[in-house]
């Protein structure tokens, strides 16, 4: 039996991607308008104390295309209240007037392919938990993106074993590491969870940063022969005052 | 002509994955919201005396993210009493408020690869009937899945011969085992009755047991050359007031 | 230039796949929802009456889980009468309460892999006249599934030379055989009817048979290399008073 | 660089395939009703014209089964025309009660695989023109389908020699002959203007010789390895008073 | 690791396909769809100012077909101008009366491929200036596809060597350039932005190119083995009071 990664598992993440219906949106009295607005934006600033007190994190971004108009992605220690802010989310008022346009469910997850080999709780380690238990940044842009690895034949990245597995792993991650300060990047896990194994969510104040570095990895032998892809989401930063001109119609 | 596998088959299986249309459903007036509410309750109690008497077994959770809101899942000794249940959950009031998600139709099965030769009828093997017969678990989280055995070129499961197959299920089945106490895990047979040949539906009280277990599979050949999977489904318990204030909006 | 199979074909087969709008035909008044049912069950009654002269033959089933609530299937000597039912049907009243599910067009269809030398007209013969123009039979379980035979690199149907291909398909034919008096099967063609180049439907009354049929013919070379399947449906019948009752809603 | 082949084009053709939405088609006053039918009528009496003319052609059938209710199919000097009279029927009254089902834009093409070598302007012969600027047949059936040529792995139609080509094209061709009285085969080129590459019209008044063409070229090595299809849809011709029976609704 | 190609990228590009819903529109009151459709006149006026300004470009479309009814594409020096843009539209009243049908999101991408070595910075080069910060031209037709390069067993793009892809890439370019002034061409690269790789904008006054150039590259390796399609939209240009008469429905 071939050996399997270990990983270290952190936070659960919901990515919540939803449209807008618009057209209802507008048909909507203003001031029942604002009183959903209002409402939403408290959603908002109670996730931000999480975020305060460190028990959780969020991200709220705008979404450029017609995939969707705007993902919400919060980090909880639990399942339990990732499903219990989705269903905040779905009994506000604004719900009624967004679509779902999709969603996915992870934990935030670092492998053992770059570990060193120690004999302290990695979970005790202030640098892991930091990345384990992220505080979400406030970035201009974000990127988000679903992956597996390759089971196709030749190219099956699971039947390479683990040195194989861990040399390439190393070259990939040269090419993360050469853009730090550039991208900061969150890598989940959702092997059995939801419908990829990975899922990845990329924050940069240059958006261009995240084309150049997803293309740069892609001649790189773990995402040219391996990587399969679902669909890129790109977005731009919902706060202050913007969150309420977002929705604003009139 | 290859061997084919011999299957033991139990009680048939509907899993029911339904969004809640959530902006007509707070339109609703606060009576007939509860008088719905109230309604499937009774008609979840009455799936639970089916338990109580071991004439069939259901669970009832939440799903996490937007591929459905809910998933209501129940074994019968026939197929024809699966239909009647469906058609009686599509007269509840509270089903106009819903909108189909996914579903899926199985028979709980047991295959021949790891079993012993016996005289015996294993239909009167008590723990053999434990198992075709289920009582569904109350554990805090429920993962389903649905999956196939890949017939791709080189990577064919059904050219294999028996002994092949039973060999790699061996190694399989040692990483489940390897699991026992952390999840439990219902495989159904679906082929003839729906898109994929099985279904696995994983219950546990630690969420992370799924990933861990999922992932760890992958690396067997069994999943890593022949694996083919579906969407995956993973969501909490909703029993007891829960039920009623999942549906609460007001 | 590869020898082509040669068919003999029968009646037209239009499977017709609805799902009820539960929610819409609920809120209909009762009087016009008996109306609307009293209007169809004559129109079943009137396909029943072409069964009984043997003008054509017609099914009627549940089918379990979200793909649909009910098949119809017709068979008829012309496309154009397929079309005419399937445009009454369309201007029934209780048409405007079904959501179009899916539907497969195809002809029923004997190959020559398995026939035997001889000069006599097969469309004379009265066992092949029983098979291109059945009489669909009253089990209480249906199955339909469309497929397709494989043409993908080195497992290519189409490149296969007769002789391979009538070996291959004797040996496939033999375990259909076995399940003579369990499950009676049609086949009907639709290259150039329809996405698929088959459509396979099953009748038993025993559900189970359709799950060991169609899983044992999986190891048999002809599916394990060559067989490519789209959906399945799984239904239980509806005859008599249970058309009634199904669309009854109070 | 390999040799690319050679086309003549002529006619841009647009297949618009529409679904009626009967149920408000059904709940229009009987008077606003006959006026739609009426004003689509003489739409179609128009499109006739300019088949009288010369100027264009176009076909009106049904579509048997659910993927579409209609398929007009209009062919027309210019790819503008197409544009304006796909904007004239979406403004009569009758396109509010259909639904966009699948549309294909081509322009009529003939391929140099074939031709012989000539001095001639191949433009100017009245036999390439007659293949080029079709008039419609009023046959009782239509086939339409669209497909690709397949470049996978050793199955790849565009990396092999011109000569290689032409000599599957022959043998290809040869089938589509002898079909030739029974069978009318419209091929229109789609690259650059939809999602395959070529776009099948096949009419007749024997609509199982659509079955049996397609079927038998599928074992032609040209089908065989290098086939790739999408939908297939099948119809009945729609003309005379029958254009008003068919959107009768009482 | 292999080398990964460099890019010089340009102004940020949003496609933005949108389907009319006709039956609406034609439901609202002629003074308040003249409302609309002048205030969307001064919307496509104001993003001809930025044009006329050299800030950014923009095309206006309509799709042939039923896969949209028009296409805006508009180019910006940052992402968040395309965010603002889209939002905007989405406020307009007319947008109400759209259905969202495609989008892609993309940057405006020149490869190294092709490219002479200099020691002067490209970006002040006005020949490279000109094709990163392009003015869409005002040709009758338009052609928009998303392309892939492929990653499977044999035909893997980015496990090249570099000078392998230079060599192919300069025989591909040699096709498009022989379509010099009968076509013009916009690369924009989505790697990290959206579901392909890059997005191609063809336009030309004479549509048949489009089929010409794309099925004429169709036979070089570099689309023969690795090139993966999306779809393909096609249209014709709106313009002057064009733009007014296509919106009219009295």
């Amino acid at each position: 039996m071939n050996e399997a990664a270990i990983t270290l598992d952190g936070w659960y993440v919901l990515h919540d991607f939803r449209s807008m219906d618009w057209t209802s949106w507008k048909a909507l009295p203003a001031e029942k308008r604002k009183a959903a607005t209002d409402e939403f934006i408290a959603f908002l600033d109670k996730l931000q104390k999480a975020d305060d007190e460190k028990t959780g994190s969020h991200a709220f971004y705008t979404v450029v295309g017609q995939k969707a108009d705007f993902m919400l992605m919060t980090l909880r220690p639990t399942m339990d209240e990732l499903q219990q802010l989705e269903a905040e989310f779905n009994k506000l008022a604004i719900a009624d007037y967004t679509i779902p346009a999709y969603s996915y469910v992870s934990v935030v997850e670092l492998s053992n392919y770059l570990a060193k080999d120690s004999d302290e709780d990695p979970y005790q380690n202030p640098y892991v938990r930091g990345r384990l238990y992220p505080e979400l940044p406030r970035s201009q842009y974000v990127c988000f993106y679903p992956m597996d690895k390759k089971r196709e034949g030749e190219d099956n990245w699971y039947m390479l074993d683990m040195d194989r597995r861990r040399e390439l792993m190393r070259s990939h991650g040269l090419i993360g590491r050469s853009y730090a300060g550039k991208v900061k990047q969150i890598i989940s896990g959702s092997v059995g969870f939801d419908d990829y194994e990975w899922g990845v969510t990329l924050f940069s104040d240059d958006v261009l940063q995240f084309k150049k570095l997803v293309y740069e990895m892609r001649f790189d032998e773990v995402s040219a022969r391996y990587g399969v892809f679902g669909s890129f989401f790109v977005g731009t930063i919902l706060q202050g005052s913007d969150r309420v001109s977002f929705f604003n119609v009139q």
